[in-house]
């Protein structure tokens, strides 16, 4: 029987570059022989995908905060039910473009929910799993204005401002302090060929270390 | 300012016949003179109608039963804090077709989910909020036959069968004996003016012991 594959996670908040590294990430474990599973929060099954939809579909007035956190969670029981534990089990490797890191970053630090009943959730949803590596892609407002500007669509989340912005990178930061040794902070406002290095560092340390385990 | 209303919720099965007398409640009720909202669960307020959609829509393949549960609460947290918190609370009374008793008696009951987890999404939402009178109509599988048969479409909850139709009825009849004070029994199998002469019955002592609070 295989062995089970690794979880990987890319946390950031908008315009961090995420889909640029998300491919870069891909790309590099893929030389490293592992089948591979690249997807993303809140999504990556149709049932996900569709309260995804609901979840950035801008109604004309704010979603009660609640509801939100609640729709992230279902998102997320159907993602690891019908696609994560079932490619982790066959030994492939999952990529995944946010977590439940950023529940605690968006409807924690953002939207001022309680990590106490983020973490019931979580608990609930997902018992002891928790990713093996996470990445977090970490920037300032100002460092991030670039790739706002250059985006033709927002969504209901990117339309925040910069308040949101630094409450939401906040609660990043908080997360990666109190575990160091599973998130790993990448400093996104550096050149992408320096971010890359720092990312492929990462890597190749976790890639080591998940196999001696 | 005005006294908060009072929040009466309809329970029960398929086929038992809550639509009609639903209308009976409401009619019955504003005869009395309240201010009258009638709404039903999922949905009441727009977020949790289009998670009412993804819930009762038959994707071809079942849904994972803890994604039916936060989804279910998703919907009612936006219901709570949009319609019927405030609408309470400016004096109006609230009557609606299903709510936290129907999440125990189908996605416990019937889905299996635990009792325990269903409680703690109950109080995360809710907080201490309890309808103050619940009438539950109750009918076996035979006794709804007639009106299973009578409808043309069926969702996806409608066509889970006689077992899933049992579990879901055990589900709610436990509910009533463990608060025989707040849910109350109505036999849905009688001929209709003898239920209606019940619910009658249960809506007058009720008011009296709502206004003498």
């Amino acid at each position: 029987m295989a062995r089970r594959g690794a979880f990987i996670t890319l946390e950031g908040v908008e315009g961090v570059g995420k889909s640029t590294n998300l491919v870069f990430i891909g790309a590099w474990l893929q030389k490293t022989g592992k089948v591979l599973v690249l997807t993303r929060e809140p999504g990556g099954v149709p049932l996900a995908e569709q309260i995804r939809s609901l979840l950035l579909h801008d109604a004309g007035k704010p979603m009660p905060p609640l509801s939100e956190l609640l729709l992230m969670f279902a998102a997320r029981a159907a993602h690891l039910d019908e696609l994560i534990w079932p490619a982790l089990a066959r030994g492939e490797w999952v990529v995944c473009d946010r977590f439940t890191d950023a529940s605690y970053a968006y409807q924690g630090g953002g939207r001022g929910l309680s990590p106490a009943c983020i973490g019931d959730l979580e608990n609930m949803v997902q018992g002891s799993f928790r990713p093996d590596l996470t990445l977090l892609l970490d920037a300032s407002w100002e460092g991030t204005r670039a790739r706002r500007e250059q985006r033709g669509t927002t969504d209901r989340f990117e339309t925040e401002g910069k308040a949101f912005f630094d409450r939401v990178r906040a609660g990043y930061l908080e997360r990666a302090h109190a575990e160091p040794g599973r998130i790993r902070i990448i400093d996104a406002e550096r050149e992408l060929p320096e971010v890359h290095a720092q990312i492929e560092k990462e890597l190749s340390i976790f890639c080591n270390s998940f196999y001696n385990q």
